[in-house]
């Protein structure tokens, strides 16, 4: 009877990674291979300095690390982020880590990749408020990054440009994968996942959370209203944000967002993209609520939360790198809002 | 007559290096000590994640890094920092490299060591605007960070305290030495230096900037009134702020700074408490002059930079550590104004 109960329980587990394996896919051991952006060491270089440089801002003030923090899981544990004079964003900051594997960037979609998304937040006036002749005129002021863009885009004229820019720090962004539990369990580990981790897996498929939030990266790759059954409060779900609407101006889209990947959701806090709920297992139950009609029962919920906590992945190794030194000809920081 | 020539340059070098060795010291090939506060691995791994962390700010947006940015030779590049509510601090952040040997900390040394220079920042309301007890409390809400400080502190009953994350962070700041070439040639390899190098050595000698600038940090170790023959313009030296005055209460004390100390000073601009000067050998013509009362030919600014670009360091390889995540009980982030 024991082995036969063991053998029950083995079948039982081979039977639900074969499922999973339908909705989900582990991370790869590789970096993404990236549309037009051949990945270089030499351009990952590059972009991990840009990505670390405050000089990117007209403050001085912000680089891509302040608000996609390596040493937080990747965002900032902001509602919105703090930008530019102090002015706050209007939506919660997202993790960068995995974030090569979303099919397009931003809570609607609006970017349709990681080389695009980094000239948002720098040309944006409550993020970085800088302009693109002006990220350029910094950049070819120091030697040391013209040598280093032109070692990353060999053969390219114009190797000091906005768009290379871009292209290396999407290139730094996709080295930031992060393996963890669910990929070694997926990958055939048994014991990678907990008794209430499997569990809250088999919830989460047999609810419908994994109708939207599928593929590698757990969600972001779809759109969906927030609130398809019931509408959360405007608190979570403040009016003036329609979401998807302004890319598509379709009417069908208002109020929807791309499907947040929950990769690092447990280090994510707060949630949304109104950033408005700081406590996961509450994130859970609104989301059973307005997407699923659900009210889960506490063991129910808790089960789902130690699913997503197997999510958490092993956070990248990342030096801190060495930035070229101003010269005379850099512009100087300017913290007047504009 | 070639071996003459050669025996009297050796000599030469040797006589620069013993007259350079009784006023300057080579850093040390080890942590320095502290004084109560032993430094051990753990306190160096917990006070490197407190220095990362912007929890440590009351809105969550600073961290000691941000001013004091490993990136760009420890400090932040801008004439003052700007902190809490965009607020600008009063004087030039200066840089946290071999800061742990310097004499005293801040401009006008009211600080006498690291551990108490942390706790200031943290508390100014122009800086990080936070108190020791929503430090504690936050520190306190996080697991992993009462394992890390009790692991830094054993045997200590209140391991989680604001003194102890101040010794922390004063251990993880003494491992950021940065050797330069000109301690390896204070070390005795003769080509460590350029000629210029050493002809600027020699001047920086002979015109009696060593006589401020002196010890292990070539500065950080001594007060005195910027303006000693000429008082710079107004804009360089604001009047109103009368430096070491303001701790002493002695008159004499009136536009008194600490010297400042000049490794990494070639990565550091812009310069002076006042941060108005943006360029090395402007700075070093305003010291000439107003310090000496000298007013330098142009090549010997360019051998006294010469000098100072020698000092500028291995930069310290960091890794950005991974914080441990937010509770339900960690106070949320306060971006008003108080």
């Amino acid at each position: 009877m024991l082995a036969m109960a063991l053998l029950s329980g083995a079948a039982y587990a081979d039977d639900l990674r074969q499922t999973a394996l339908e909705i989900f896919k582990p991370l790869p051991s590789t970096i993404p291979a990236l549309k037009d952006n051949i990945v270089t060491p030499e351009k990952i270089e590059l972009g991990k300095a840009l990505f670390f440089d405050p000089r990117l801002s007209a403050s001085g003030v912000f680089s891509c690390y302040s608000c996609h923090n390596l040493a937080t899981g990747g965002d900032d544990n902001m509602e919105t982020s703090v930008g530019h004079g102090w002015q706050k964003g209007p939506r919660n900051s997202p993790t960068v880590l995995n974030a090569v594997l979303n099919e397009a960037q931003f809570w609607d979609g609006r970017a349709e990749d990681l080389a695009a998304q980094a000239k948002g937040p720098i040309q944006a006036g409550v993020e970085m408020a800088n302009t693109p002749d002006q990220v350029v005129a910094t950049l070819n002021s120091m030697p040391a990054y013209v040598s280093q863009f032109k070692a990353a885009f060999p053969g390219d004229g114009d190797a000091v440009s906005f768009d290379n820019m871009a292209k290396a720090i999407e290139a730094f962004e996709a080295t930031l994968i992060t393996p963890a539990p669910f990929d070694a369990w997926l990958n055939g580990d048994d014991n990678a996942l907990t008794q209430e981790a499997k569990a809250g897996l088999q919830l989460f498929i047999d609810k419908g959370c994994s109708a939207c939030h599928s593929g590698v990266n757990v969600g972001g790759n779809g759109y969906y209203p927030f609130g398809l059954i019931e509408k959360p409060g405007s608190e979570i779900l403040p009016a003036g944000d329609k979401g998807r609407f302004a890319v598509t101006e379709t009417a069908g889209d208002e109020y929807v967002f791309r499907a947040s990947p929950l990769r690092n959701i447990a280090l994510t806090a707060p949630y949304f993209h109104s950033g408005k709920v700081w406590d996961l297992p509450v994130a859970v139950e609104i989301m059973a609520e307005s997407q699923l009609g659900e009210a889960l029962k506490p063991e129910e919920t808790a089960q789902l939360v130690a699913f997503l906590g197997s999510l958490t992945g092993k956070q990248p190794e990342v030096t801190v790198p060495v930035l070229p030194a101003e010269t005379p000809a850099t512009p100087r920081p300017v913290t007047e809002i504009r």
